[in-house]
């Protein structure tokens, strides 16, 4: 199996309510069965009017697109000075919320399209039912990522292609499972077309030749067979947050870090749980870390239990008493550990130590 | 310009010492100046014996296994079960050091290349000296990444092609400065190739024709003139975990806040800066995060300043007063705001704020 990559060329100028099939099969009448369709997402936001007017410039433009960047946030993912990192609507974990001032003029700001997927179906369905070309559609954009410079194209919405192709349940030729081999495809498509489509030459689509797609089974609509529309890239490709390891940027999550030692309750909402032996360790690694900071101040015992109990005791000082109590309880949520305290004033506090489910 | 990709099918089994370049123009004669070869890390490592003997299966193997990453790693990013994603020695952040088990036999794991880039310009002189072929080199290998499901090539090391495509400096056609738009083109060719080599079919290497390269205006090597070699991937393409953002995993640096309010001095180790007084909202808000928190125990009193201090006083609740000074300090760490504490024991705290520089 070959690939060819094209560029499909003399698009031009894109403008809402335009209809991206005929603008595409009349740019490209070459367009072939079996191929795959790599449409920029800045063309079909275009098409759908996702374009924002911005004030003349000055500091009202900035605060503007501020707002438009806000109103496309479900989440903050990560800030450092003027930059946002935020997870779309959609899932999408992107700077400034995928919102572009390049390739349209500068009085406007372009939006992500509403329904990538959707609408990577819908001109799927438009060129097989008009055009008569049975083609798969991804829909791309650019995107930075964490720990490399520079950027990639990725999928944002596809249609007639799964997001993921599949290995596993297979085996390598040495008869190793791979157990953990999904490829993002639809990333690589995106990748691979814009090693023709640049950012500047007004080459918004590409088109990858070559690539096996299912077989036509699905249902006929004006006579061209289409298969079925697989899940697309927001079902498949964006991570359910509480699976990823990197759901905060470092900074935002140590800030959390932080204020969850400001508020830690005096009692946890769970049960505690009696600590497995490594745990005994931690809890006396957490005693030294906060007594070899601290002035001496207290007396401090470990009962391993269970409950694993540190009592701190003070004669003259309670409040370096109070103040190391909470450093430890701090201490021992880092490690993974759940306290509870008492205050017996002025001289004595008690913290149980448990494993929190 | 259009851009046409085969796989180089045949290479067979690569064993210690296999000369790449011969195996590679063996199964691909039709290798023509100015393509771009991507070629699967593992039969590079392969040819340099970076194989590693597994202990038969078992506690012992896994326990190997473990070892030999933590060899290949420089520094632990994120950790959770037993996923391990890490900065190995080169930089690259990947899961397990980019130690792998497949397409080796089960008694061994593979190493990534020792030096990517070298591997590529190495392998790139060879086959401009001895075949007298043109060409760049792409080491590429497969990554996971935060947010999106799936994996995708990457380049791991590059000859003959900068690993980045910049526009900086170049304008769209309505005039607007592209100032973020560098490609990271190595990896969209790594990409690129993975969809014809796939990941069972013992296809490890693939041709990328039609991209434009430099033209070969470096210095001839017996009769072939080559272009100088731009800067690799490790050196433009892996960022300094000090520029980024996610340089360790949201529970590492949530983990890492909690032990920084365990560990906060009673003086800041730089002197405090007068608040700005955007920075008055955020103390009232740390005190009312605190003295909501916990049960009232003392009377506040913030004073704005310059110096703003904070004094907290309580009759008969010294121990708690403590740890609620504590809990400030630690609302006040997470704000970005650095603070100093007195205890006058055993009824006053004062904690000064001020801006961190």
């Amino acid at each position: 199996m070959s690939l060819q990559i094209f560029p499909v060329t003399g698009i031009g100028e894109v403008t809402p309510g335009a209809d991206l099939a005929e603008l595409i099969v009349t740019a490209a009448p070459w367009l072939a069965d079996g191929d795959v369709l790599v449409v920029t997402s800045k063309i079909i936001s275009k098409a759908e009017g996702r374009l924002v007017p911005l004030p003349a410039p000055g500091p009202a433009r900035e605060t503007a697109r501020i707002d438009v960047i806000a109103g496309e946030t479900a989440r903050t993912v990560a800030a450092r000075g003027s930059t946002r990192i935020v997870a779309t609507h959609h899932g999408f974990v992107m700077a400034s919320a995928g919102v572009d001032a390049s390739n349209v003029d500068s009085d406007h700001v372009v939006l992500l399209p509403k329904d990538p997927d959707g609408a990577a179906r819908m001109l799927r369905a438009t060129l097989a039912a008009r055009h008569h070309r049975r083609v798969a559609v991804v829909v791309s954009d650019t995107m930075g990522r964490p720990w490399r410079n520079g950027l990639t194209d990725v999928a944002l919405g596809a249609a007639g292609i799964p997001p993921l192709r599949d290995h596993r349940g297979e085996t390598d030729r040495y008869g190793n499972p791979l157990t953990l081999t999904q490829q993002a495809q639809v990333d690589q498509l995106a990748a691979a077309a814009d090693l023709v489509k640049g950012k500047i030459d007004g080459v918004p689509v590409a088109v990858v030749r070559g690539l096996p797609l299912a077989p036509p089974d699905g249902p006929a609509r004006d006579g061209v067979t289409l298969t079925a529309d697989p899940p697309g890239v927001v079902e498949t490709l964006v991570r359910n947050p509480a699976d990823d390891l990197f759901s905060l940027g470092t900074a935002e999550a140590r800030a959390a870090g932080l204020r969850a030692a400001a508020t830690l309750p005096d009692t946890p909402p769970l049960a505690l749980h009696a600590l497995p032996a490594a745990a005994l360790a931690e809890v006396r690694r957490a005693v030294a870390l906060v007594t070899g900071s601290a002035a001496a101040s207290a007396d401090w015992v470990v009962t391993d239990g269970p409950p694993c109990v540190v009592r701190g005791t003070s004669a003259g000082a309670p409040l370096r008493l109070g103040s190391d109590v909470h450093r430890l309880r701090a201490a021992l949520a880092a490690a993974g550990l759940a306290t509870a305290v008492e205050y017996h004033e002025p001289a004595t506090a008690l913290v149980t130590v448990g494993a929190d489910e």
